[in-house]
Parts: structure tokens; sequence; C-alpha cells
């Protein structure tokens, strides 16, 4: 097979070379969302590699970045990560880091004393008072993701938890569901904290308590865990905290022969990659992944060029996707 | 909550503090499985967290260990480098790189460049010679996983595929079916080809030709995507490259009515962790994820300590879980 061109992406984005040059070297300023998507989607589908040796020529070595995550193992950062890798700015090298709480400052350190150029920040950081001061000592800029947003970072991308919350109420409310329950974990962020509260406030405007709130292992064990507490509180309807426990909680509905979403509809969080192929397929609400991963790296690449430059923000949108998992409630005799 | 100490850790597993702390100080040698299984779950059960600064007065700064793999959504390497994160020995610090095909190798000089003092592969590197000859000439020792065997390596730790591949088929023979197919992926590495030859020799032992052979792209997607293929092939059980297709093809045949495991079965393999809760749970052969990292971590810091080690060879076995998704063929009226 031939090797795709930058002509060829153009051709099939249906935009000039020069824009999809500027896409892909990271400036994006200019250009909308939808071109953005075009652009970008047209890369992957043909594999377009731009030329190395040529951009090396004109551009000498690349910023190595790391990225800091709570666990490989959690789904939403595991597709965070790879679309960084994928879909982000090809003038940067990445590696990531999903250190315990154990060794995560002598990771961090070891990192910077080797020479990497900035960090982005995904989960918080126990201690993070004297990493801060160390970063800040060395000039070394930093990034904080949602799940840190407690490290007053200069730069920040968040998503609008609170809307997500509700985008994901109004759904149950809509469907007809008058017992619904919510399904959290043990120890939340505060990013998680507003998802819930949204939820309920929802709940509260369409005339609604919960009518429990279940705390449970962040993993979809604990999820199955839980299915027996959800089953007695005779909800029609459950919001989990993200898909990795909704998707636990179906699994033990089922080995207690209740029927999702027959016997109780569920609604997820993330919109992970295999929210889709379970059956059934997960309600679910669409965290902005991509956005999310390019508009860090683009953020902590200005900020290496220009140390000074103002404070960066961005709060992306979220999406309700609605699949197989969540129906009206059953019209009782 | 009062901290774990390492005397909680040993009661909980039944052994000597003495055994524990060798065990997490990465001295296994001398101890059977069972027991460093034992001293891992007790471990990660309480959360023990052994005194860093103890750590350092006695022993400096922590190697840092570059660990390569193809992509973090794929869930058989999420698990890997998890558990090497979790599992592994406390006095290295890693950094991952999900390095594209385009920037791989500036990825490895970048990070090599800044100080890194080993690499571990999984993941084939296409231009290796230019590579090896960079990290033989820094003296930076590095090991190969299975993916990766075509690098000789001095250190390497593969898996029985072969074997594998045949507890597959023998599985299926036993269960009494007789139209088998399989389906693989367009690009495999060798160790996914000598799983595939494992399973077809299984078959022709147990006096049976594969029914087809169909090829599919290495994802869930591709798997989905492979069922209407699946049906036409007429087979009553097939073998799924991994757990992904498999979950792929599971949801594709829900789509056009055909239920797994009543009209077919399907074995995966890798028994990624979402593999339990898919509804049918999914029967599988399940890579010894837990020892492939912490066997890698600890030859490459023998390797570290000297150089001139003979070669460490480590290849590990699988095993058959038997879940929901296969079952003996219907009998025919």
């Amino acid at each position: 097979m031939k090797k795709a061109s930058i002509k060829d992406v153009a051709k099939l984005a249906g935009v000039s070379i020069a824009t999809v040059s500027q896409i892909i070297n990271n400036k994006k300023e200019r250009f909308s969302d939808e071109t953005i998507h075009k652009v970008i989607t047209a890369r992957n589908e043909l594999g377009y590699i731009p030329n190395i040796a040529a951009k090396r020529l004109k551009g000498g070595t690349s910023p190595l970045i790391g990225v800091l995550i709570p666990s490989f193992r959690m789904p939403f950062f595991a597709d965070l990560i790879q679309s960084m890798q994928v879909d982000g700015p090809e003038n940067v090298d990445l590696v990531f880091m999903g250190a315990n709480e154990e060794n995560l400052e002598t990771s961090i350190y070891s990192l910077i004393e080797r020479g990497a150029d900035a960090l982005i920040f995904g989960r918080p950081i126990p201690e993070h008072q004297q990493v801060i001061e160390f970063l800040n000592k060395r000039n070394v800029p930093y990034l904080s993701l949602d799940q840190s947003a407690d490290l007053d970072a200069k730069d920040q991308v968040m998503v609008r938890e609170w809307q997500g919350g509700k985008m994901a109420a109004r759904h149950l409310l809509e469907l007809g569901h008058k017992k619904i329950a919510l399904l959290m974990a043990d120890d939340m962020t505060d990013n998680m904290h507003q998802r819930e509260a949204g939820f309920i406030a929802a709940l509260l405007e369409g005339g609604l308590h919960p009518v429990d709130n279940i705390k449970t292992n962040l993993s979809k064990h604990g999820g199955m865990m839980a299915a027996e507490k959800v089953i007695e509180t005779g909800a029609t309807a459950i919001f989990a905290l993200n898909d990795e426990i909704a998707v636990g909680l179906i699994r033990g509905l089922y080995n207690h022969g209740v029927s999702v979403p027959n016997d109780i509809s569920v609604v997820g969080y993330d919109d992970t990659d295999y929210a889709e192929f379970f059956v059934p397929a997960l309600t679910t609400i669409r965290q902005p992944v991509q956005q999310i991963g390019i508009d860090a790296l683009n953020m902590i690449i200005n900020r290496l060029a220009d140390h000074d430059l103002p404070q960066q923000n961005e709060t992306l949108d979220l999406q309700l996707i609605v699949r197989e998992s969540s129906i009206p409630p059953r019209v009782m005799d």
C-alpha cells in the first residue's frame, strides 16, 4: 500500500493542505472543532505519518512531558493517554507514570531530575505542597486535569461534571423513573463529587429525592459486590459513578437473576471503549477524552514556549449517549 | 485506620517477617510461587507501604526503567504495566511509553538521552538494528517480552503460547465440537502466530481441520465486524485471538440474533480484567500477567547490577479458565 501523503489527508478531510499542516502541527486556534475533528479523523483513517527527518531539520529536539495517572487499568485513563499519544501534537515525547502513593513523589523527582520538561497531573498528589515547590524551583511547568484541581496549577483542563451528573438524572426522569438510587465510590475526587451533586440537584428539580446513595469500591468488583444492596433499595434506575462500576453492577444483578434494563435501568459515566460492546450496551455520559488530551498537551506546549503566558483554562462539555441499559420503568399491575 | 506494618502482612500471609521483607525487596529466589503469591496478596489487601525514607538511607537513588508497549488501550498491556507498578519491586522508578511507529525511535532516544537506565520492550521495533546499536553503545541494558522476541535481547520473558493455543483447542474438542473456526488478526506478532499454530496442531491431533481461519482487525470493533463471516462458516465453536476480539465477536453475533454459548461457543485469550464481568463470562486462556511483570523487572535489576551476567530466560505457563461462553454443541435433530 502506498504511504498516505498530506495531500491525501487534505482531500479526505475536504480542507486545504495548509489547514492539515497547521492542525497537525498544533496551530489549531484558527480552526473550528469540526474542522479539527475532520482532519484528525482523516489522518487516523489514512495513517498519515509526517516526515520526521524534515521536522527534525527544522525544529531540533522535542520536549519530554510526563503524565501522571492513578491507574493504567482504569479505562478512562487508558483512553485518555492513548488519545494523547495518537491524536496529540507530534512534536513532543510523552512518558506516562501510574505511580502508587508510596512512590509517587520519588517517581516525579526521578523524572524531573533526568530532564523532563513539563508535567501533566491526572491524579491528586497527597503531599502536593512539597512537589509543587520542587517544580516551581526548577521552573518546570505543570498542568492539572479535573482529577487534580486542588493543585492550583496555572493551566487547567476541566469538564462540566455538574452538568454531566444532571444529564444522567434528566434522562432517567424523562424515562419516567420515580425510584432512583446512586451507586458512588468510597473515595471520590472533587470532580466525582460534582458529578454526584449535579445528579442529585437535577433529581430535586424534578421533585424527587434519591431512594438511596450507596458507596462501594471504585472498580468493577465494587460494582458487582453492591448488587444485593442495590436490589434492596427497590430502585428502578441506578446512576453508577462510572462505566466500570456500572458494568460490575450489571453482572452482579445478572448473578441475582435481576435483568438490566427490564428490571432495573443503569446509567454509567465516561463512555469507555467497551461500553458499546456490553450486552446490554451501556447508556452513559461521554467524556471528551480526545479533546482533554489534545488541549492539555497544547496548553503545556504553549506554556513551555512562554512561561509568562496568562492562565490557560478550558472547560469541556459532556454528552449523553443512550444505549440499551436504560428504558422506562415497568408499569406495575 | 492504622497504617499496616510489615508484621501485619506477615501475620495475614502466615509467614515470617523476614520472608515478607525478602519477597517485597525482590529477593524471591528461595520462595515458592505460592509463598510469593500469599505475601503479595496480603500486602495488597493491607496496602502495606515500606518506609521509603529508611530505604533511601540505605540505598541511594533508584534506577529509572522505561517500558514500551504497543497501546495503552489494549487491556493485556494495561494489566501488565499496572501489575509492574503495583506488584513489582519498589526500588525502581517506572515510566511507560505507548509510542506509535512514527515517533517510537525519537521517544526512545529522548528518554535514554535524559538518563533512563534500562528499557523493557513489550512491542516489536520496526527498525530495531539502529535502536539496538544505540542502546549497546550507551551500555543501556534492555529486555524483551514475547511480543518483541526478534530483538535478540540478552534477557527475555516468554510465555508458552503454543501450549496456550493447544489448551484452547483441547477444551473445545473435549466439549465435543467438530466444526471449529479461528478468528485471528491481520497483523500478528510472533507469539500470536505460535498461539494460532498450537491451536491448529491440537485440532489436527484430534483429527480435525479448522473449518475456517478468518482474519480481522486486532480490536473489539474487528471482532464485531467479523460476526457475519463467522456465522457463514457454520462453526459451532470459535477460538478468538484475544479477549478483545472475542468480546467484539460476541456482541456482533448478538446483533445478528446468534447467542453465545447456545448457538456458538467462543474462547478468548489473555483473561483481561473484564472477561469475568461479561454476559456471558468469557472462557479464556489466562496470561501470567503479574509474573511477567515481576520477572521482567527483577531480571533487568539483576542486569543493572551486573552487566556480565549470563543470559536470563524465563518461560511461563498459561492456564485455561472455563466460564460461560463455551459449552457442548447443540445436538442436531
